[in-house]
């Protein structure tokens, strides 16, 4: 990685910008996508995994018997595994229960406001497939999904290379409650989430990662009034280490970034160019016998190390990038978190490494990217819920507000809204 | 309006749907006027409110002593109502603080995960003018805003027929802590805070209503990377009323409604069809009194009654309208909002005016239309805020984990995840 030694503060500023994507338009295909969804429904579908994936799939939706069939073919240690980070994260999730609470508040003797919680009745999940099915996303979009109550959890995913569901992903399935689970991936699942097919049922919000036509899909779903978790781009971490730091750890967690994707973008933020040089041969070890290899090593011509000589410079450039993923690996960590105002997650000191957050820590990996980080956190309970707010007025409550209503109603031009309460006090002004 | 008493579940679907808008596609108008802000940055602000709204600013950004000397001549009683407003919106706001609380959860011995909140650094609020200035729009997003702590918090707002800002405007706005008030409007002001100019300070999160130029805009600045709100469309009530509903009340709720613009929609849901028709009468009786009785009339051609024989039939139906504001005036209000999944704001029984929530009792009126409040709650301090998660790992910690992590990252192809784990175990295993 290009290692930058104090650059001035436009290099920095340039630094923060991620690198350009290649935003081919895909308006036009998505619009195709779509439009024929809504016309072929589940035939469309079919034909784009024929056309998209290469492949017939044995069935559209799985029934709750064949997915239970299938999800028992999962090795055993696998089952473990996902058993535990199942109640790892379900623990962490369950904990954001509190904020879920009514809270009610009487704002003048007669006027009493409150919000409730309400689950997202519909709720579909994407869980991509590709070279290998991420099991991990459905834990992590499932566990929220059922401990807010959603009514139905939909999940879609591509079929592997036999045309159906992968068991892991079956048994995942299953633990979330997911009611149906859907063997079709792409645009054209997410597509069939935002309109509904006879098969895969509409939803409310669609959540999950997923390529390029995945995203373009999410993007175009909002058009059809569906929401989404939130915007995507590729996966980032950010690694911030001081003579601390163990530079075989921390080339370890930066190429653990970069072999998500050749657009992957790792950044390492050194308190001196030695810690810099030390990571970056690290790295060329480590990459030798890593199995994605040319993935990483194509991560790493967008990547770079950057040495700042003061803690206030690294904080300040740490919150401008606004990681995805965060690693302190300082001495003083805890202090430093302090002052992190822009991050999805953040990992602190020498034996807490990203994949701990991927997998089985308990938070959620669903993480802002791109920037995005400066307006949104991660998926987290609150994802799947919406706050209502109610109120209750009496005839002497409203008597009070009215002196409130009145003149801002009429400052608007809004008399209407004045006389919907002057009508009510007719009787009584 | 149109009276459906009791229809087929095939109407009660199709008027769950809203009015078809004419979305002429402004794609091609937001590009210029982004590329121009771009380009010409405050230039082409002036340029673009000297064509759209026909005047020159006085100024674009407005001093703070400018704020404080033009806020004076606010109507002392006008000041006194937004004085009022003020703090009732705060203590309702103020209540949700809670819910930002730190939340450690320690998920085994050695892994402690958490979250904090954070403010959103940047925000733009947008302040429509039109007709007149939505004086209670800068309340209803800059309290949240200054409760969570942005640290700047930008306020947008088209000129007056004199080319300057509103009294009320700027009284709002110096409440509100608002740092830099703009006089610019429209699509120009969504772009100038979405890239930033010299006299506009670009933000993270844009949020306020507008026409369907600036609804286009704030479409347009997500893919500028900056956060919106929530998407927009028109305004709409719908009133549930039995009985025990008194009509004239109904009626000015139906037509404070109504009154905001043409394309507005008022629903009325009736357990019988004399409610709807004693609510009809006393619309036309009111109508004919009001100043904004064209347009009021206008958007009624897009409302209906609709008389439904069951409770749970009007339930259903009010949930898959998920209308922006519903009032329950019936004669158990309590029992009917535990059954209220999807909406906006709810008001309770005959004293509950929506215009109290729109200025007064301190419940947000920024609020999810167009079927939006199936996944949307209302803005709230959350708007304001992202929870960052956080996590501390112990080597032993790292240790159990280590059992869920490395069977899962094999299992999803990912070994170098695997191995930033492995790694920190090596001399330990």
């Amino acid at each position: 990685m290009r290692i930058y030694d104090n650059p001035s503060k436009t290099i920095r500023d340039q630094l923060c910008r991620r690198p350009a994507l290649e935003q081919a338009s895909l308006d036009i295909l998505m619009d195709e996508i779509f439009e024929a969804v809504r016309k072929d429904g589940d035939r469309a579908l079919i034909r784009y995994t024929e056309k998209f994936d290469n492949i017939t799939p044995q069935n559209v939706a799985l029934s709750l018997n064949e997915q239970q069939a299938i999800a028992l073919r999962t090795p055993k240690a696998l089952m473990r595994a996902i058993d535990r980070a199942y109640d790892n994260i379900r623990v962490f999730h369950a904990g954001q229960v509190l904020d879920q609470r009514k809270e009610t508040v009487e704002i003048l003797p007669g006027v009493t406001c409150w919000r409730e919680s309400r689950a997202i009745e519909r709720v579909g999940l994407y869980v991509p497939g590709g070279t290998a099915p991420l099991i991990s996303s459905a834990l992590m979009l499932g566990v929220p999904a059922q401990i807010a109550g959603c009514k139905e959890i939909i999940l879609c995913t591509p079929p592997n290379k036999l045309g159906a569901i992968e068991p892991a992903v079956c048994y995942a399935a299953a633990k979330i409650g997911a009611k149906k689970l859907m063997c079709v991936g792409g645009a054209q699942a997410i597509a069939a989430m935002a309109i509904g097919t006879k098969c895969v049922p509409g939803v409310d919000k669609i959540f999950g990662p997923g390529n390029q036509y995945v995203t373009a899909a999410k993007q175009m779903a909002v058009k059809y009034g569906v929401a989404i978790d939130m915007p995507a781009g590729p996966s980032e971490v950010m690694v911030v280490a001081d003579e601390t730091a163990r530079p075989d750890f921390v080339a370890a967690d930066l190429l653990s970034q970069a072999e998500h994707g050749t657009d992957s973008q790792v950044v390492l933020l050194a308190t001196c160019n030695k810690i810099a040089k030390a990571v970056n041969d690290e790295m060329s070890r480590q990459l030798a016998t890593l199995p994605r290899k040319l993935i990483a090593d194509k991560a790493l011509t967008n990547s770079f190390c950057l040495v700042l000589d003061t803690i206030d410079k690294m904080v300040n450039f740490a919150n401008n990038y606004a990681p995805e993923h965060l690693i302190l690996s300082v001495a003083l960590p805890e202090q430093l978190a302090t002052q992190v105002a822009n991050a999805g997650s953040v990992f602190l000191g020498n034996y807490s490494p990203e994949s701990a957050g991927d997998y089985a820590s308990g938070t959620n990996h669903t993480l802002p990217t791109n920037g995005w980080a400066r307006s949104y956190g991660g998926v987290s309970l609150d994802s799947f819920i919406k706050k209502i707010t109610f109120q209750t007025i009496t005839q002497s409550g409203l008597r009070s507000l009215a002196e409130v209503i009145v003149p801002l109603a009429n400052a608007e031009n809004l008399s209407a809204h004045a006389r919907a309460v002057t009508i009510r006090l007719r009787n009584n002004l």
